[in-house]
């Protein structure tokens, strides 16, 4: 695979993005300029990414302090190095990675325990404007020398990116790239958090609120830890026929619950209640909703999803008391560094299938066909490739 | 120890109770008549009992399906077997055992799993007015042959008791009773909050909300977990003395710290919050406390306290989201007739400090003054014993 780095290194690229320059708006595809890696930090090629409904939150977010433009959103993918600055050891150019939004610095204290996998450094920068150490971008828009802003620490829909070495994952292993590019976020996040978060046992009842990439993947990961009955709640009933491909036995639409509540017909299915309960949604009810369905005695509540407006989650406090727990977490508890090539060879030994996650294939210029599909419920996930 | 067994087996027996007439009121001692147990229940002849919290909350009740009068309420005690119905073959005449509110059949599901203690057959019927199989009473006035309703399962404000053989856990050790006695609730629960929900590990920081009987109760699960860190929060400076027996390192008193939210004051003393939180008030906004002052990346904030309205919990989602659990149990996740012993095996092995939970003693017809102690904060534990 070309690398460029010995011609590039250390200079500006000039190169294509997708740029966010208005809420809800399409992407417009731009020529900008791509600084050279600081300390610590890696320039990518970006080979393939893919969308995730993060990113349609934040294209549709119009105030508050996150609502930033232009931006060049994107953060699945997988790219080779190009070039890296100083510092950075751990990887070269020419090295296949995968930027991921979640850090790991390896050193501080929760990277070094076994509890958790919220870097106690640099955990909260990644919804800043800028690179994560100095707050700066590396983006301009090359006509005008416009400043461009970064996007979770990764800003992958572009042919170059800039990421902080904490946000970079080596990828060893012979998994193709399309393939890699899905666990940058959405099935990580499934996966681990049935494995990681939940640890599943074999012969659990489990639910699923919320059958997209990050729900089908909890199925997935379920059905590798041998879960005997896997329950998806969906509003769009097409889901169950893809779920089944993930392992999901039982289906709830809760439009045609009628007037009985969803927790009621899921405890019904369950014989009293999940043991594991996932909201993959990011909505308080439906966090509530799953809160509910958990079983007494040992149920257990993950929180995958994360709540569009930022709405407190209510749990009657009987209900918790009942020997309920409920937990959440982000990138399903995994470590990215370590976890994510453990999930790759997963792939590789044809135990994990991340081949049905995706639906469709387009070339970078067509991007916003691939927003289009997500958001019309067509597409689980779109590879996005940069050079095709 | 005299058991009475061969003159009263299968005779109603008239005994001294202390009966809540009206909410609030100080209880009347009267003569009643307690039936002979049914099939699958215990007549107990009380040695000593406590008052918990609990009790408290009942005895104020004055509204709700729950404030029933006449009541027998008191649910921490030991006794000695009177006489069995049929069907019991776990205990006999002779045997001295502790009632417990907390059901545990042994048979179902939930009992027979390792996960959690909420036995699925009977765990929500003690709140019910009688007996737990057929709702029906075995004490009634004996002046008027008035029934008088049943509390948790237990009933132990008087001489005799009947409760369902699912609620007596038979103590075969050389324990004294009043230290038996406190393994009937407040003190299993919070050993067990520490031990058995929480697992505490060594090294770990704790703080725990509210430190009555519960809470120092958890302390010294987390004293003998090796908890290098212990914060006691309480409006009662005294508290922090108190703690001290109990392994508390460390008090904050909600109260003196100005502005500041105390959560914010947990996390400067714990380096960012605590590994473990427990709430042993019964307080949504305490539970909410609690869980702000337990830290990203793995804190874990455990519910023990009922909220006495029944308000609900509510936590940031983007907060849990973090990697932090909320759980919650009853009787500190603890099947009574399986752990309970183990406790009762800790005292005698010199590890679990009972001893400084007792800190008066009276006798039977003197428990409205044991109530005074309790409610004026000047007790923790006051044995009241019915032969005294």
């Amino acid at each position: 695979m070309e690398t460029k780095a010995s011609g590039t290194a250390g200079k500006p690229i000039k190169c294509r993005a997708a740029v966010c320059r208005r809420a809800g708006e399409p992407l417009e595809m731009e020529e900008i300029q791509v600084e050279p890696p600081k300390a610590w930090e890696v320039r990518i090629k970006i080979v393939c990414t893919s969308i995730c409904h993060t990113d349609v939150t934040f294209w549709k977010m119009d105030s508050g302090p996150f609502a930033l433009f232009p931006r060049i959103l994107g953060h699945e993918a997988v790219g080779v190095v190009e070039s890296v600055g100083e510092e950075v050891e751990e990887v070269k150019a020419g090295d296949t990675v995968l930027p991921v939004f979640w850090s790991n610095c390896e050193k501080c204290r929760h990277c070094e325990s076994s509890r958790g996998n919220n870097c106690s450094v640099f955990a909260n920068r990644p919804l800043g404007p800028g690179m994560p150490r100095d707050g700066t971008t590396r983006f301009s828009a090359a006509e005008d020398g416009e400043a461009i802003h970064h996007f979770l620490g990764v800003s992958s829909f572009c042919e170059y990116t800039v990421v902080d070495v904490v946000h970079v994952v080596k990828i060893s292993s012979p998994i193709p790239v399309d393939r890699a590019c899905l666990l940058s976020c959405g099935v990580s996040t499934g996966v681990g958090g049935a494995w990681k978060v939940a640890d599943i046992e074999r012969g659990s009842s489990v639910v699923i609120f919320g059958l997209g990439v990050v729900g089908l993947a909890v199925a997935e990961g379920a059905r590798l830890r041998g879960a005997s009955k896997i329950v998806g709640v969906d509003l769009n009933p097409d889901k169950f026929e893809i779920g089944k491909k993930f392992g999901v036995t039982d289906f709830v639409n809760p439009e045609a619950c009628g007037e009985r509540p969803v927790s009621e017909v899921i405890k019904e299915i369950t014989d009293g209640g999940a043991d594991y309960s996932f909201e993959c949604v990011g909505s308080a009810s439906v966090m509530a909703d799953a809160f509910n369905s958990s079983r007494e005695g040992g149920g257990k509540t993950v929180i995958l999803g994360v709540e569009s407006r930022g709405a407190p989650l209510s749990l009657g406090s009987y209900e918790i008391l009942r020997g309920r727990t409920v937990v959440g977490s982000y990138f399903g508890g995994l470590k990215p560094k370590s976890d994510v090539p453990l999930l790759a060879q997963k792939y590789l030994d044809q135990e994990l299938n991340l081949d049905d996650f995706i639906t469709q294939e387009v070339s970078f210029q067509d991007i916003n066909t691939a927003f289009d599909l997500l958001l019309q419920g067509k597409s689980l996930r779109c590879i996005i490739w940069m050079d095709r």
